[in-house]
């Protein structure tokens, strides 16, 4: 038996034989070509090739796991449809008369490198390993070697790998698939994200040399603390076979919860919502028991298109949304565009703080026409549910009304038509620091604040959430965040409006006790979060919640003070 | 007599002759070389005696204007000793075999299109007209032109030009030069910074046709309101002498004031400090009646280096500033890198959001050598004078105890290595809305805190303030803002502890009533805004103000309605 350390990136126990995903051998020999454009004609095939796999692997994983997770292959095929790439490497084979392989390799080695150096961004090393990746497949077509394909993989087996790729991971069958342990790759990696998706358990980063798991060895995998076991003794094997029985039967009781509502000890009623971004993503809602959609993030309609979506095609979706929710809730969040979330054809110019720039309700408002397509989108809608809509980056109340006016255009245009308009709210997404501290005053003039943790927390903290080198500053728990959030609860409440949250924060085991004691009326969280969030809640008393959320607020100075009151309240008796 | 508008860049009025600056002929013809080494050695051989020409405009402009003025000369020299840049022009004229004018400006050119093409950011703009100004300057020598030398002119004159470049300017003699109209520039360009400086009255972006105005007319430049009148009516002409003599009036009455205490019309006496950058920068704060300075960035003595200074270095300019302050107070703040102000040869990699990264104290406590190293300079200076210690971008008690650990370590190794030392008050910038959130807790860890209002703004409004494309949400005056700004300065008046600001606000005639009604206790502004501001001051009564205050952050729900309360506090008899 020998015992190994990973990062534990997905959930779950699995006890399986090992099958190691070997790495297809790709090498080639530097060639003098004198036929350049022969050559430039098979780089250009082996890349189309590649394309129509990747699109076809593409919907695969969209069908099968959702938009998120088939965003990736978008990625792929946007990379190998970039001219400036293409132009960069068909000049090498012309220029220097080099095959293509070679010509590939080198020009996407120096795009890797130029990523690699900017170590301080998630996104940059990210599309790094997505050029390697791509180049991969493209270099396996020019070679006519065929890739490992795991959707082969016929029997229930431990895949080992050194670096998996999110094409591997994509073509897994869950069934067959137990368990993943691979070198590369860190939580946040697209694999472990998917391999969360696909529920299958996985620990990455592995500390020890895979040369030493043997194909058919049998292999235990604990995703929950990062062990991987190699040919276990029999009592190891049962310590595990028991862990693996108590992790099915909590399973089962969250499973349980799935259609209770959601109650605290003491009977209050929080809602908890799910936060979607696609079709796919409102299934897995409903398959995980949410009350409501606190935030449905409609840019993702504006990124998986490759132009301006029509309002026809996004009214289909909203209303396919709200129907299927029924008599329960659905937040729309107007387009979030800009940030991190560029649309190539809207060529909107570099920003030297993206995040500190022209995005969401800014971009709205400045270029209002594609704000009213999907207003009128959503005002359609509205006849088929209850639907609510709110907007992103709200930091002045002028800006609410000047959007609120032009909401309120629309409506009246759409009425006028003869075009039947349901009830709808109309809210801000709090996540602007300014939009927190005038709180008292936004609560006039909106039906509902949803407060936004992932940026309201990047902007008081004054750190990047994405920039490694600081990410010691994202701190969910530091007083003056809870100060601010508990500020926005209080305001909502004395004027009876209600106060909702949709950033990771609402789904966070930690954070909850605290914003139930704050009396938060809907966590809104991913789908996945919402069963496990249901059991916490039904422990919780709510009123010794406000005493605990009292004291992060007027005792703590740190974020670590607020864990430790976290942690006394919930071993209270 | 024609009257023209353009935008008011530099205060004051002036009435001379017109002095026509001509742009030199630059045309040259594309041409074929064959010798292209001799060619190449022709281009070094300018570069070089223009970097020469500027190193010697650099240090005269340093001397007369002061640190930040000579910085664009420090940029120009930069350019022309970028590898990339000259490696570009040589291979242009190596591979294309083409003359060193063409090249020089067909790489040129390539460049400012890049940088003009991203429109939303300020700083590439500004580096374009620095690519555009060095390039004239080469050009010059490479066609054996002489460039106009505005050093020469030797009487009287408005000078007429369609570009100043910040070269052209920094020539101009302030007692020649009485005024200046110029095409091209904003407010924020390098000419009209410098013009402010020289205090030489100015209009840019001139609104009609230069060549309107011929040699020797008489011009009239108003710079408070943009006017530019030409060849005046004798009825005309002498409603500006009476303009500027009200003008010369007004600031024989702020001198009137360098010497005398500043004073509220009911006897308060807050502070009127100036922020420094520089040696240059501490003359003009003397000059100007600075009670004290408020804010020593010390940065800039790193950014003036080509390597990191030395303690020694650091100690001869530190203890230079406290010496000539006396006993009045100086605050240091330990340097502020990153964010936009890198340091080449210290080579931190590139931030996706710079403003939200790794920069002030975050790469203090992380690269603790040259921390300590400034932290030992300042205490040694300490001997010398009133000095205090800030550390900039706080965001957590955690870092101002662990910034101030090390200081005491220092502090601790000095006296027992026997070096005197003073006291020494220790405090934070307040710029993070986190350390601002969390004041009444900070108060009782610090000495004293100053309200760093720039950054403050940008992360409370989640707006990069360099963005133009979003520069309407840059709102000092919004009721979130001056609500943070009252919760700072009420949480350090309850522990007995000053309250301090020293961002552009301190020094806003708009917002210095509304900071007096809090009971700002120091206000720490550029130099030139000292003398204005202990004016404004002496009007008001500070008990009116404290209603005033009190309403911008209890009643008004925007900037504008906050602008309104303050119009009518100051029109209340």
């Amino acid at each position: 038996m020998t015992k190994f350390k990973g990062i534990a990136a997905s959930d779950g126990i699995a006890i399986a034989s090992a099958f190691r995903l070997t790495e297809p051998d790709l090498s080639f020999n530097k060639k003098t070509i004198t036929n350049t454009d022969a050559e430039i004609e098979r780089l250009r095939h082996s890349i189309d090739v590649s394309k129509q796999e990747l699109r076809v692997i593409q919907q695969r994983t969209f069908k099968d796991l959702g938009r998120h997770e088939a965003e990736v292959f978008r990625a792929h095929i946007a990379i190998l449809s970039d001219p400036e790439l293409l132009k960069r490497i068909e000049t090498m084979i012309k220029t220097q008369h080099v095959n293509a392989e070679y010509a590939l390799k080198a020009v996407s080695d120096g795009y890797i490198q130029i990523f690699n150096s900017m170590t301080d961004n998630d996104y940059l090393k990210q599309r790094s390993t997505d050029i390697k990746d791509v180049t991969k497949r493209v270099l396996s077509h020019l070679l006519g070697v065929t890739l490992t394909d795991p959707a082969l993989i016929d029997h229930q087996v431990i895949v080992i790998a050194h670096d998996l790729t999110p094409s591997d991971t994509a073509q897994f069958v869950p069934n067959f698939v137990k368990g993943i342990v691979s070198d590369m790759g860190g939580r946040t990696s697209h694999s472990a994200i998917m391999s969360r998706t696909m529920e299958i358990p996985a620990v990455v980063g592995f500390q020890g040399s895979l040369s030493e798991i043997k194909d058919g060895d049998e292999v235990i995998v604990d995703g929950l603390t990062g062990n991987v076991i190699v040919n276990p003794t029999a009592d190891e094997r049962n310590v595990y076979l028991r862990k693996l029985h108590d992790y099915q039967q909590q399973n089962a009781h969250l499973t349980s919860l799935k259609n209770v509502a959601t109650a605290s000890s003491d009977g209050k009623h929080p809602i908890l919502a799910a936060n979607i971004g696609t079709l796919a993503d409102l299934q897995a809602a409903v398959d995980n028991g949410a009350e409501g959609i606190g935030l449905f993030r409609t840019e993702f309609i504006y990124m998986d298109a490759q132009q301006l979506p029509s309002e026809q095609a996004q009214f289909n979706i909203y209303k396919t949304v709200v129907k299927k929710m029924g008599s329960k809730p659905v937040i729309f969040r107007t387009a979030d565009i800009g940030g991190d979330k560029e649309l190539p054809y809207l060529h909107t110019p570099h920003e030297a703080n993206p995040f500190l720039g022209y995005r969401a309700i800014r971009m709205s408002l400045d270029q209002p026409g594609i704000f009213r397509t999907q207003l009128r989108a959503m005002i359609r809608a509205s006849a088929y549910g209850n639907l609510s809509i709110m907007f992103p980056m709200i930091a002045t109340i002028t800006e609410f009304e000047h959007a609120k006016q032009i909401y309120e255009d629309e409506r009246a245009k759409l009425i006028a038509a003869g075009v039947s308009v349901g009830r709808i709210r109309l809210g801000i997404m709090v996540e602007v620091p300014a939009a927190a501290l005038l709180a008292d005053q936004f609560v006039n003039v909106v039906d509902f604040m949803s407060i936004g943790t992932n940026d309201l927390i990047q902007y008081v903290m004054a750190a990047d959430r994405g920039n490694r080198r600081i990410s010691y500053l994202y701190q969910p728990y530091n007083p003056s965040v809870l100060r601010l959030i508990k500020s926005v609860i209080d305001a909502c409440h004395s004027s009876g409006k209600p106060a909702y949250m949709c950033g990771e924060m609402a789904g966070d085991q930690r954070a909850i006790p605290i914003l139930v004691g704050m009396g938060l009326d809907e966590f809104s969280m991913s789908a996945t979060s919402i069963l496990k969030s249901r059991a916490l809640i039904k422990q919780l008393d709510s009123r010794k919640m406000v005493t605990l959320a009292n004291k992060t607020v007027s005792l703590a100075s740190t974020s670590n003070q607020v864990l430790k009151y976290v942690h006394q309240a919930l071993a209270e008796p």
